[in-house]
């Protein structure tokens, strides 16, 4: 398999024709070839036209043989080995474990994915039957399943160039649900989204699958994401980026003339609360433990701890020179691009500008270009709670301290926060009365609350809920990551008295799919 | 129980001083007293911030008790007698038995959802149990659990007074939820709303829930709705009326700081397909049986059958005639206000109006104030795909047939509507071919699907979905009638490595609660 610099529409490959985007390798700066040419108006209503010529053929599949596309993708990206591998890590800056690491997430995604398509259980097959007899009126025979809700639009994310793009989450999770998906490169990652995104057609062609159900494009700016989204085939779109291009997005869905829902995962500061009890007994820990999680993938991740709170005192003071000491240890690493580096560098410089924010302590600069400087900030309850910029994530290797004079004072900083993705606490056995009064106001800031851990790795299971209130997503009632991730593009349809002739499989009485079912609101086992 | 003119913001009882408020009986077009006195922003604020306040509190009472709250709601509708019963009469212009059929319904919905509740499905108990020697990470353990999203707003609907008003669906399922309500009344029906609301209220009460988890605002025009849905404790909106009102809520809702979901049940023109063999066959009934839906309760349902297609020929010329005669067989009935009145008339003279629309037929003239005079109008398929008002729902006692060429024309009639609630088909055993090419287009139009029935009629069960596709509804994956209601009003919550002591009850390893629970992805009876 070769890079072409085409993108992908249908099973044709298309040499875009509107400007032309390149790849740069942030470590040196240099340009990686070749170049690949940008999307038109033209292109993009080619690859949703497609999508939606084909929906209805790919809806119409069985669930095994989509499970079967899903495992033919995942194998298809094992496969490109180390041209992938390679071509991520001087695309991104990214180290090799670290892309590789990825790369088994990306395929075990797709795994899981093709699993539940298996089991259907997300159908939600429910069935009311008839009551002829019911007075005063008789009740129809009413059935219901999940559909898909069309074809999907999904950006590939900066940070995460094989989990989080063209075969990433948002493609495996509306692929399981039966929507096609037209994909959006990264501009920084071009070359690795054209060869996951070659991976897929293959699978597609292999699998026999219409060749609508995929296309990848490529852009120069925002015009081919803006008409991408405003395109009327397209029904549903996946997101993971910044807050300013999700809530584009956002709003040119629902500008639409029929809006469409967009699931954005955009920003986050994640606050870690170290409780009193918990640094009494391992502040030097603690402190080693988050500074690994602030400086793991440089902090790209949308998880990294931004800001962490604790109570003044001795312990708090232990823990920040812990935290000092291990900062200082740690080297500048490159970052996924120049305009990430620059952004990280004017938030950091922010910080240290404000009157009440004092820089404690950096990591060892950065030699090459791109580098990503390890620093850590400190401040006090009072000013984080009046200063709005201090709730601005800054994403990179940076976080910030902030001492509170007591716990109504955390408890208050816990209520001010805003939507976030992640909530951690660090307790010991004594710390549980105040963890009481601290659970209930962060269930209603964060998808996920963690205890004693670091809110960076995102399992991909079952229980995982990658998501929260605005501004972390779009929508607080879904999650991009694990298996509720189907659940974001689908809907119910209720078939009313319809003839066996003309029912939905999984709605048929025989159960011919071996589907959960809930039958007159009980719960029955296929 | 006495009907003052109040709002009721908690356990109070709050005369409002912003502007007078009227309710009229549309039937003679005078006023019932007593009035009511408007909200003010203050009001608005006052009813939120105890919602808010209280939100905690509701959500952490037992299942049981949340279960009985519902109940006591219910029995304390029963209990307010004819006085409701009367009340909603002269507010809607309602017959005595659809009130009392209403009635039923809204008891049975709060009876629903106090079962849903007890058995605590809805909460969706996920859990990946810990992986503390997997190689190459281990995994945490990770509980996953639903949690309510906050006060919601709750507007009342004109055409169903109780049902889909200040104690109907959305504030059941709310409620049930576990999210605080405050609702709006309705101008059409204060004093069936203020009769309903001090039945909640006194429930709230004898339940020793806490007094924030219900309130009732009143308003003079659209500024005391457009203040709640702007304020910044509601957490969702749920509405049902026109589709100008509707979008004006999702806008608002869509531009705060944080934006909410709105869950807007708008317009919909229901078309019904009778297909070739079902007119050989039963032509007459099926026009009788239609003209029903279209008649009843005076047109004034979502579900109203506004669109009939059919191919022309001699057995769709019979279908006719026996339409045209039972809509001459038909009286003109009170409608619900004046307003809606105004936009029935304005609406069948715009059809009148079309150069390719015929009038056939028309039920008795009204004699009172309001009344609604039944219409059948009749075009062609090719003057229907191309006029965008007749797609335009006209909300009354009126439906348009439109007969087309042959099975391509009606496809692409299918395929040119906009989103509905509700599609039909009328068949006999040698139509299924020509349906099994319909189905899948209109899965994608519509929430519900009907074989050989008519629309108007909604169950409240497990597999009904009253929701569909824009502009049928502002969010397609929604149903506002049924169990599934629910779920519009929850997130997930992820909870990772919680000691035992912090865990929600729903998530502790001895399922005290007796929960459905998803282990480690497989479903497990409780």
């Amino acid at each position: 398999m070769k890079i072409t610099g085409e993108m992908l529409i249908g099973a044709r490959s298309v040499r875009g024709s509107e400007g032309i985007v390149r790849s740069i390798n942030p470590a040196t700066g240099e340009e990686i070839g070749p170049e690949f040419g940008g999307g038109s108006a033209k292109d993009v209503d080619a690859a949703c036209s497609l999508a939606a010529r084909d929906f209805d053929a790919y809806r119409a599949i069985d669930l095994e043989q989509r499970a079967r596309f899903l495992e033919a993708i995942a194998q298809g990206i094992v496969d490109l080995g180390d041209l992938l591998v390679e071509r991520v890590m001087s695309e991104s800056g990214l180290p090799r474990p670290r892309v590789e690491g990825e790369r088994g997430r990306t395929v075990g995604q797709l795994k899981l994915f093709a699993g539940l398509v298996r089991e259907g259980r997300w159908l939600d097959v429910t069935v009311d039957r008839a009551m002829p007899d019911r007075k005063p009126l008789p009740r129809a025979d009413l059935r219901a399943q999940k559909i898909p809700l069309g074809p999907v639009a999904v950006f590939g994310a900066s940070n995460f160039p094989l989990a989080f793009s063209v075969g990433g989450g948002d493609t495996a999770s509306a692929l399981a649900a039966g929507c096609p998906v037209v994909a959006k490169s990264h501009p920084s990652h071009l070359g690795t989204s054209e060869l996951v995104g070659r991976a897929i057609q293959k699978a597609v062609a292999d699998c026999e699958m219409p060749e609508g159900v995929f296309s990848l494009l490529v852009g120069e700016g925002n015009a081919v994401g803006e008409a991408l989204v405003a395109h009327p085939a397209i029904q549903a779109v996946g997101f993971t980026g910044s807050r300013r291009g999700g809530r584009a997005l956002v709003a040119i869905a629902a500008g639409r003339e029929v809006p469409i829902p967009v699931f954005a995962e955009m920003s986050s500061i994640n606050p870690v609360f170290v409780l009193p009890g918990a640094l009494a007994e391992r502040a030097e820990t603690i402190a080693q433990g988050l500074v690994d999680s602030v400086t793991l993938g440089t902090g790209q991740f949308c998880t990294k701890p931004g800001i962490v709170i604790g109570m003044e005192g001795p312990d708090f003071d232990r823990f920040e020179r812990a935290a000092e000491a291990s900062i200082e240890a740690k080297s500048a690493t490159t970052m996924l691009n120049k305009g990430i580096h620059s952004a990280y560098e004017h938030g950091t410089k922010q910080w240290a500008g404000e009157a009440k924010v004092s820089k404690l302590a950096s990591g060892q600069a950065a030699s090459a270009t791109c580098g990503g400087q390890p620093m850590l900030f400190a401040t006090k309850g009072e000013p984080f709670l009046t200063t709005p910029a201090l709730m601005e994530e800054v994403f990179g290797p940076a976080t910030l301290l902030i001492a509170c004079r007591n716990e109504e004072e955390m408890v208050a900083v816990a209520k001010h926060v805003s939507g976030q993705l992640t909530a951690t606490l660090q307790l010991a056995e004594r710390d549980i009365e105040l963890a009481r009064r601290l659970v209930p106001v962060l269930e209603r800031k964060a998808g996920r609350i963690l205890v004693n851990g670091f809110p960076t790795g995102v399992e991909v299971s079952h229980a995982m809920v990658h998501g929260g209130p605005s501004p972390a997503t779009s929508d607080s009632r879904a999650t991009s990551v694990g298996a509720m991730a189907i659940e974001r593009f689908l809907r119910p349809v209720c078939y009313q008295d319809f003839p066996a002739a003309l029912l939905p499989e999984p709605l048929q009485d025989s159960n011919p799919l071996h589907l959960w079912r809930l039958v007159d609101g009980k719960l029955q086992q296929p």
